[in-house]
């Protein structure tokens, strides 16, 4: 399938964001707007993108693309101000196939696209979660196709997407009208050439006409890039609350990478703060793990996850949980007995990971998604930590040892027998 | 494709083996020779098996085909005395495609298959590396195709191998053969078909005809189940070395798994020999070290490596580390100050195995395939546990929780360091 993106409209609507630049290239939670259409629909297996832009933004998009190495054709509309109809009939002599028509100014969760590129038409959504129902363009349906499209519609099927499945045969409707008038809008073309209408409810996409809908899309980016699994109560109570928050604020400004490592820094520091004062110290430690979801979201949220990224992440929380640990040990000088208890703790939170990420190794698959109670044996990372806090809070660092090797250790254990329990592979 | 195994043959050869039972049911390594064909041809997507045999060894066939859930068309040949050409014939109403014939005695390895399956007719092995060249049948070749087949012929191109890609047709001349003649061997009919010759050099198969070649077969079996990866020097001098040997031995006793355990329980009582003697523990700790690898040979030389074996064998390995180095710390009632070294030399032991173990969860493939200089950096297990059985010998126990500090801490920075080297994915 060939991909027709429509990127030509003035985005007059933006304000002070877009004066120089199109709406398509506006950047949201760190990717421009077409930059995240369009690599979906790559991993899509979709690679010939063919976009449709005025003259004013040629040199952008021209670079945008190139810097991205993305194979395009720019097909530009000298008359912009004939409307998107028009714009979309200059696709005309490149389309070939069945092909995909976006807008460039939308913003679609991958899972919609990938709903939406099995299905046939116009792509309508009936619930609409994430767009203001009063603004939005509605469709109405006859018999399977278009009927009517527009704003003030007093009854409807659902919220036109902005995304198209077409054939070909489109562009002679196309042709008829831009000939008879002026003016022609997109919405003209469908609607006359009865276009199928099909339903892909309540993903995440937003058309971001206003600065208002830029903010909201970004917050809606930021907060579906919650990953979930491995998450405790305490993340899922507290951190990812507070975490949103500042990965919203921080997406604009640094990269994942960076994020990685001023946690680690945080981390390391509030082990030293220990020495100064442990109930500061567990207050700084449990910050940083605040702090540790965000470069996972910001990741996600900006399209920059990496592989090598999560890597570097999990090993250097193990350095961090180790820091405090030991610093602790450090301060209240136990005895030779404790010690044991100490080493204990030490081991088994390091192994609360290691038993979970090494079962990802082998299997291949995340332990939470192949045995789900694993989801409530407590002990993860952040509840440790929350704990942790809590205990310097109150200064009771003995218990907290004692606490920690006890619990850890139980939480590989039932994680074994966990994974025994599960049925074996097939034999032949 | 389908398959067609012969396995009307008798077995003299093989002496008290094979007296009540078929030599392709007869186990090698732990599993029957017929097993190991019919696995891998199942692997690499054959699902059609056709088995001839005689009618005393009908039940032992579908005893084990059923045991073992294969869906098979076993066909009875009521006069084995006829030779293996006729006992071909009688497949010749159940093939109707291009489809393999093996021998049900011949032994090969998974990329021998996956190479003679691409090829076409008789397989042949220029090098014949297993097996004995004065008793192998070998194939004369005139124009790419069959000339001669024999045990004694002065020029040869290679060795039969017993493995055939064939279509249909063969069955034309099979049939005249089997008209013409009482006694027909497939060799025979091979050599009068002028069937086409393939090379396939250099993997390990082998024909297995006597006790000596079964035992042949089983040692060679073992030797190919070294996996290599993440093996130090230790384990490539010594280690293996030992191991398989004990593998040979034990592989027709305990399960792998049985191996995991009792080489753990072995791991734990090394651990608590160190109040004891400590030199004693030491040994006892490398014994359960070389221990550590016949568990994954029986696995793959018995074809019954699991993903979860695996996986239990990395954690137990984990907690015999943290016993046998604990107990180590405690023997020694080290100052307070030395337990932080003792605490950062458990510490990183662990994260060795976590950071190569993580990099697999991350990426998906082995950190010694992609980073191949992982390979050079010193403080895998093996190798850790022979210096500690070192230095267990001489008694230098600070000398030694000093070393490992150092050594396994620097060892998992250089993973850190290689694994960010490594040039990144590419972004669209």
């Amino acid at each position: 399938m060939q991909a027709v993106i429509l990127a030509a409209g003035l985005g007059t609507r933006m304000g002070k964001f877009s004066k120089d630049q199109p709406k398509g290239l506006l950047k949201i939670a760190g990717r421009e707007i077409i930059y995240r259409t369009l690599k979906i629909l790559k991993n899509l297996e979709i690679k010939e993108f063919i976009i449709i832009t005025n003259p004013k933004y040629k040199q952008s998009y021209e670079n945008f693309l190139n810097q991205n190495k993305i194979k395009y054709q720019l097909i530009l509309n000298h008359f912009p101000e004939r409307g998107n109809g028009y714009s979309f009939y200059l696709a005309k002599d490149f389309v070939t196939e069945k092909f995909v028509l976006v807008m460039s100014d939308h913003l679609y969760e991958e899972d919609f696209i990938r709903t939406a590129l099995k299905k046939e038409g116009l792509i309508v959504d009936k619930k609409g979660l994430y767009i203001n129902p009063d603004e939005a363009t509605k469709v109405k349906v006859e018999d399977g196709r278009v009927k009517e499209i527009g704003k003030n519609l007093d009854s409807y099927c659902g919220f036109d997407t902005g995304f198209f499945v077409l054939t070909p045969e489109i562009f002679k409707t196309a042709e008829r009208l831009v000939k008879e008038k002026k003016v022609i809008e997109l919405s003209e073309i469908i609607k006359e050439a009865k276009v199928k209408v099909s339903e892909v409810n309540g993903y995440f996409w937003i058309d971001v006409d206003t600065p208002k809908e830029r903010k909201l899309a970004k917050h809606y980016l930021i907060k579906n890039s919650i990953k979930g699994t491995g998450d405790g109560w305490v993340s899922k109570l507290i951190n990812r609350k507070i975490s949103t928050k500042i990965s919203e604020y921080l997406v604009d400004y640094l990269t994942p990478n960076q994020i990685t490592f001023l946690t680690f820094l945080l981390g390391i520091f509030s082990a030293a703060v220990v020495w100064l004062s442990i109930p500061l110290a567990g207050i700084l430690y449990q910050i940083s793990s605040i702090l540790d979801g965000v470069d996972g979201e910001i990741a996600r949220a900006s399209m920059r996850t990496s592989k090598l990224g999560g890597y570097i992440d999990s090993v250097l929380d193990r350095y961090v949980d180790f820091s405090f640990l030991l610093a602790l040990a450090c301060v209240i000088h136990p005895s030779y007995k404790f010690w044991i208890i100490i080493a204990f703790a030490i081991f088994g939170s390091i192994m609360v990971s290691y038993s979970t990420e090494r079962y990802k190794a082998s299997f291949f698959q995340d332990i939470y998604k192949i045995i789900p109670q694993m989801k409530y044996l407590p002990g993860k990372r952040d509840e440790r930590i929350f704990i942790t806090m809590l205990f310097c809070l109150v200064n009771r660092i003995l218990e907290l040892f004692i606490l920690l090797a006890i619990l850890t250790n139980i939480r590989v254990g039932l994680t074994l027998v966990l994974a025994c329990r599960k049925k074996p592979e097939t034999s032949f």
